[in-house]
């Protein structure tokens, strides 16, 4: 059994609360599926987990009598271990998995403890561990992009002709559809589904140095080490690598750029839903945003914040465990420790983030008629590019850009409309008709293949679907 | 013709020679071939090559006269271009697609010019200049990969069965190969070129904000755009996006990653050669290594001290461009803008190590002899943990452990070899042979499964290929 | 002679044009003071000096003929040497101190050469020449700070009592001024120029190995070295450091965090005038904007966007100095390295910022109609904390709570003030004045203590000044 | 009272511990003084201080009846507080002093409900939170820094001449002493110590927008808002700063740097440790290094491992920090948030590394005749440069260079040692005795400064110190 069942039970840190942390600075996961998956019991009953899992696949094999396996198994549960006495234990020994050894051992019979952690090293378990940890959560992970992206399927859809203000450079620069930028969420959120359903967490199995020498010679059995690291893959639903991997960092890299790249993706979408938000633009609104301590009025964009938070922490994260990739010897003295905390952090960070994202696209408020008036704020200038290519065929291009550029200023000086500007343009007199003018300068005119790009966008298929 | 054939032009800069990187503060890629690939007149000849493809994608669709195409294309190449004075111009601008375009269009015939740079957007024309210089530069480190891979090949081989300690944590901890040292430096080189070798950069076009309205309205044709995009990618030879990517940044930061992962991958080959090769283990060394200014006598491990130098810098970059991910609007303020170098150091620092991988590796030195004597140094404590278990099932788990650890330390206090110890030992007396005795000593004897893991491994196919 | 007079000689790239940058993708810092001070030839002529000080520093010892040092002077300009040649020769070495000295030593008679880079290890030559660049190209950088702590002053004194919306989590808060918001401006850069300020490049000299051995050898003078040492500061006007730091990375690493912390203290400027400038918002706007390739009515805030780039990047950058004080040996093998092109950028990025910032400072157009536009959008709701506060006071806590809120919601709702709202309250009858309620929903009237904490902080005198 | 005395409290988080982190993948911090300094429980309890601290300094002004401040503090103890269900609720709020508020005021009576957090933002109690924190765990990081350097001075006076290999680029260079080597440790650990003992953490104190307009009119006594900043920095023993600092996040970005130094410096430290704790160098060892589940002989350099990488994190969480510099408006959204973790993990990272250091400094095992016998390994090699700085006096520096080049290659060939090989050499044949030559090739004998530096070094006074 190596499922997560037993996180409910007692912590076992009652007399040394303070140094527990419960979320209280990390509100992106708080309360997040991901947050029970990865907090520490359930590292520590994935540490379980593998113990057993390897004594188990070790009876498979027939080098570990079957009841101890037995045995092993049913002590491993975080209930009978304290997790703050090894997290102490664990300073000595540089790792909590020695302290760990050593309490399961003592948790089973004296005829099933030599079975216990037969012939494996500690980061044969630390690794196989974060692994089952990263395989349990990601299922939440990518479950809540999911939802997000059909959310935004739909916003998509029903917002394919919605004309907003495409914004440069913080400038109003031509029209776009909030579908359109609804999709190309949509389309982040899907790549960071397809990195993170691509990956495939590998136990890990090697003893000391990675020739799996000890447990052949602990079995008697030379050449059985392959077969040993298949049956604990089997056992606990894991892949299993092509080498062992305790210096060959490709499964920690990989999971913390794909995570990373997930909470990129998020951070693009709380980027433009916190510009979208502002009380002077207000064309989206979270449903039922954050209140303030002290003043009533305000509805926060809490949701799109803390995953802009998750957003902004996750890349350094990621980079430590990129850094880590340049692990020297058969195990490294720094570089695989200081990956245990980021690759945690990255979990919560993005499944915070995820869940958080579905919630927001879900209850998200739109305000068209918003949109519509913003566009209007230039008074024409947002369409001055349709204006110049269409006054470009009539006058040719240096006059057209000329007289356009003298009636922009116009008309910013005057608080005029461009439209009102360009009737009273002598250039154009008997050139354009009043309602060809006002045809041109309405943004709603000027989309282009906005509609068919989202047409096109929504006909991928996310990973994992036969269907869209 | 999108080649860079034209990069051995005059660089054009001859009056202001004091900003000019010439790569003295980068021997990791100074003269390597990734440095013509990436360097500033690389760029510009990539951003001309676009807005050449442009010309003659929109010519292919009618929507510009052929002849317009044909002199664009004629004029884009970089001698007729100061890249200096583009790039102070460019700091007005905010990038050097403003200034160039103004110099390409001033380049052609005056009815030329309104061709040039037609209907796009500065961002067009960068990013899929990026995306070229990202396309053209990784055959040659793919290609240094391959070549790695290679040499790694035979390495493995060759040294299949050679004993050498396995070190965890700086400590020697029990037996290896050389072999499966150099099975693992492959894997991790394979890893890097499969990621490589995935990437599909993509062309980049949609116009002011990513709808494709101007090139639609300028050729008078609604809803050509989407062709117009695949007819630039046709014309350069890139991927066609599902959508304009200016403000999704999935090419960047997934070249960014594949690009940190390889230096990653590289830097872990060069930590074990800068390890091996000190002068106290002088196990392996570079062919030849680098001089010193001060000591006539030293062989500096040089090619990997470089490559390490690039592994400790690229994760940085790479989370600028994580970071960059999560863009505002439909062209964010800054993050895009602090992707440019980034990417580009990433192409170098990379390039650069794969090429000194490919020489580091062809050229390296492996001291047999001195693998096995190091092995020795322990006086047999290496394999403890063989003895471990053999004495164990002779004399049961908790006597051996202590009888080892008493023998241990004896072994150390008297430089003795653990062999010696044991001999004496009455415990042991008449229960295991002097001859027995030997061959548990003995390091060779104890590789587990290393050679089987190093067949394993290289059977797997590089990407691209059809065999091993 | 030590100064960068030579900066302006031929480059001597003529053949290899296509690996020489000129800042094309660099807008931040192309043709800004910083460029020349950093360029190739700026380090190229740092080294320079640094070995004519250093033979001028053994000569004024007595360790070397005084005509000897006069010739070495003499010979040490950049105009002499190729650097691209010595860029590619580097990648052999490692570094590019090894072919110089080969180089300088040639540019010299037969009985001077001798006396070049005499007793010296390749990092003396490479670090105090990092600190050359590092210490001349502070003071530019500095002047900028000042002048934009200048303009940011006078921007504090103006607009002490001007009106604007306080925005916490992009919504209207509570009202502020933007004196204050330009007075916080300018602490964060005045805390910046004084960390740069307190920054001491110190020389670096030890030898091979950091004892100094090799310079008293050669003298034939037995603990001459740290006065050698000394000398040699003297020579450069550097810092003399308590201990030659190789491997000790403290000037490097501060370095790198003043810098940082520069670009982060410029980047609040920005992301506030990038929020400000937003075609929505409309409060402020740079003098000159940057305009668009595609849209002739756009004002993009080029220099804001500019110094947010950098100060997306600079953290990281940073970040890999802080990894470089973990450097292990008497000269560690990577780490040392990768802090070259990392201080530069740093320098280029902070130097390129701090001089965009000035000029945008300097050029700042500051709408205050526009503010009190802009304060007046939530219809009164920016007070609400005041009025809550007033009411609390007439009618109780909780009570006056719900009054507000039920009054905000109908506001919302009807799209009326809380002023007309509150008027037709029945439960303030007679209780508060027309006036009264006016003057509280005043956003000018709840300005706290805005104008003091502006006077009070533009009492603080800039680092190096002895009056405000 | 503002003290942590109440962390000794039960933690209330008895129902949900599987979201607790007590540690266990944090060995680095897990157990030393930092630990219950930096717990959920310690900010809680600072946020409570900080709400408490408000009360009273209003109290003081009289602002608030002191009856009600009184009530407030009696209240303000984390036993009457979920900080798990804070957590949760937090992630409603963005942020979890909204809903401590609301608890806060229902562990009062009615009366003095409304006294809590009167005038205040969340954020003015997060961050003098967090200030209080860092006020709280800096003394234990400073004295641990302390006592290391105490060591380190006893280290370096006791081998101030005790000769070791320097090492450079992995290869043996010149001579040093150990000496030398632990007075640079501990002139980086002194670095360090100035710089955390130069921060001044200060309160945090605004309002809504940083006017402290809503405590000026909640007093009715406009004005007297910096009195009231002034009296919390009395409450708590923080320093007052000149602005409210809400988004100018000097102190932030200046503890996250002089932290991420610390783990730098002593990163340096443990870089040199394990390198000398190699297997095949063994100059020094750790007093109990840790053992290892699988190889009972292994005694780890576990603190040097830890402290390594604590090392390879704190750059990554710095650069966070300085990011966030860059902070939109008032209050920015996400940029403060990303702080809050980043923060706490630096002082955990740093101050776990700090405690190790001192353990590993004062229990360091140091094996001098190792060191000899290491210096021996080259045959004398490792004095080369001096041999020619000699030979050069006696024959000239090019034929020198040669006869040592090819002496050199002798005695590596046939395993000679150089004076071995000199002293059959012709051309030295009756220009230099026996005697000289061992004299010359006798490493001891060429320590340059190495002595007078460790001497100069440890003049230096620890900051805060009066005396050495």
């Amino acid at each position: 059994m190596t499922s997560a069942d037993h996180l409910t039970e007692p912590a076992g840190v009652p007399d040394r609360p303070a140094c527990a942390d419960v979320g209280l600075l990390d509100p992106v996961r708080a309360g997040a599926d991901v947050d029970a998956a990865t907090g520490d019991l359930a590292f520590l009953q994935a540490m379980l987990d593998t113990e057993a899992g390897l004594a188990r696949a070790q009876a498979a094999l027939g080098h570990t009598p079957v009841w101890a396996a037995a045995e092993i198994s049913a002590a491993a549960h975080t209930g009978r271990f304290d997790a703050r006495d090894l997290a102490v234990r664990a300073r000595r020994s540089g790792n909590p998995v020695i302290p760990l050894v050593c309490d399961l051992a003592a948790a089973v019979s004296g005829e099933a403890a030599p079975y216990v952690h037969r012939g494996a090293t500690s980061q044969d378990i630390l690794d196989t561990a974060a692994m089952l940890v990263v395989a349990r959560s990601l299922p939440g992970i990518t479950g809540d992009l999911r939802r997000t992206a059909e959310g935004l399927a739909r916003l998509a859809a029903e917002h394919r002709e919605t004309p907003m203000a495409g914004r440069t450079l913080t400038q109003h620069a031509v029209p776009t559809t909030f579908g359109l930028k609804a999709a190309g969420w949509r389309s982040l959120v899907l790549d960071a589904a397809d990195r993170l359903s691509a990956l495939r967490p590998p136990v890990q199995l090697g003893g000391a140095a990675g020739t799996l020498a000890a447990f052949e010679t602990l079995a008697g059995e030379p050449g059985s080490g392959p077969r040993l690291l298949a049956a604990l893959a089997g056992e606990l639903g894991l892949a299993a690598p092509v080498l062992p991997w305790h210096a060959l960092r490709t499964p920690v890299a990989d999971t913390g750029g794909a995570l990373a790249f997930t909470a990129g993706a998020l951070g693009k979408l709380a980027a433009d839903i916190l510009v979208l938000s502002r009380t002077e633009i207000g064309e989206v609104a979270e449903d039922s945003g954050g209140g303030s301590s002290a003043m009533p009025h305000k509805n926060n964009p809490v949701q799109a914040t803390l995953i802009a938070s998750a957003a902004r922490r996750a890349p350094a994260l990621a980079s430590v465990l990129l850094g880590s990739l340049a692990a020297e010897d058969e195990r490294p003295a720094g570089a695989w420790h200081a990956e245990w905390q980021p690759l945690r952090e990255l979990l919560r960070l993005t499944g915070g983030a995820a869940g958080l994202g579905a919630g927001l696209v879900c209850g998200l408020r739109v305000f068209a008629p918003r949109m519509a008036a913003n566009l209007r704020l230039t008074q024409g200038l947002v369409v001055s590019e349709r204006i110049a290519a269409e006054l470009g065929r009539l006058l040719g291009r240096g006059p057209a850009r000329e007289l356009l550029s003298r009636a922009s200023r116009r008309a910013a000086a005057e608080a005029l409309s461009l439209e009102e500007v360009l009737r009273e343009e002598p250039a154009l007199e008997g050139r354009i008709s009043r309602d060809a003018l006002r045809e041109l300068t309405d943004p709603a005119g000027y989309l282009g293949s906005a509609a068919g790009l989202v047409d096109h966008a929504l006909q991928r298929i996310p990973a994992g679907r036969t269907h869209p």
